[in-house]
């Protein structure tokens, strides 16, 4: 299990990183709490935290979940993919909002992968016991 | 621990499914990212998918812990009314957000009672380890 | 590993206490859902709860997997330290935003350190098991 906790983790420092940029962002524009509007540049960087989070959330659990039924280096290769999606996509909408599809095609279809796995496994194992 | 695992994956389901409707409510009302408000019923989409985020966190640790303590198959049944509780708040928050308490409590009070008997369980596991 | 799971627990009734207080605000400033603005102070208790989601989901992940390497007490005890942080900060937030920075450095340091000690601690197991 150790390369899930690895993948893990990083994805946990990877949002706390995108978090970080948001506090930046807060005072190069000059938006002070409790505010999270006033200037486009700093809402793409409180958008792409907020989307980190939306999927973080799902991110894990399924993770973790996945690799109770299959090879846990398989999932963790997996959700590798997720960590390069999130990457792109952070780069991609800072830059220009359209053009986030791809990043976060690449971090959703893990997600849903290891969702999938997830579920098909603890079927069978269900089936199984009975 | 499969049907804990089973409710758990469901709830993350769910979530993403609600958090695809946001996209679709994204691009028929209109909203273009980074922006979040803009139409009254994308808003009531993005909330649903926010307050249900809001819940999922505690929902997930909640329900792992008190499996620890408590027979798994009883937490998961408990988890279970959270997954109608939510369906019903997504549903009738949708169609008008003054009417979303009933799914609200109803995805609200197994969290509550999870996290109680987490903590119950924990207490007691402290308590004979002294 | 109770004192790691009394101490998670206690994370998501904190969390659960301050989203609570922002369904008080709601109806005790007359913001009707969805919306999210309005009124200052309700805008206050409401980035409370989220920042406080947002972290939420970076210190459970760290302290229960720095936990699988190193002294779960330990771990606990740091954790614990984020408890009080947080509770500093939604006390200073809600009183005035702009003194929130004791509040967020005490619950932001201790999930850095959980961050670090799991990632060292994976990064050791990895390396023996080669």
């Amino acid at each position: 299990m150790n390369a899930v906790i690895f993948v893990s983790l990083l994805a946990v420092v990877q949002y706390m990183s995108l978090a970080a940029l948001v506090g930046r962002a807060r005072s190069a524009y000059g938006i002070k709490a409790p505010a999270i509007t006033g200037h486009e540049k700093f809402e793409r960087y409180y958008r792409v935290q907020m989307n980190t989070l939306e999927l973080l959330v799902a991110y894990l659990p399924a993770l973790w979940l996945a690799a109770q039924f299959w090879s846990p280096n398989g999932m963790a290769a997996i959700g590798a993919v997720y960590l390069l999606g999130r990457t792109l996509y952070a780069r991609s909408y800072i830059r220009e909002p359209a053009s986030r599809g791809l990043g976060f095609l690449l971090s959703l279809v893990p997600i849903v992968i290891l969702l999938v796995a997830g579920l098909i496994g603890v079927m069978l194992a269900m089936l199984e016991s009975v």
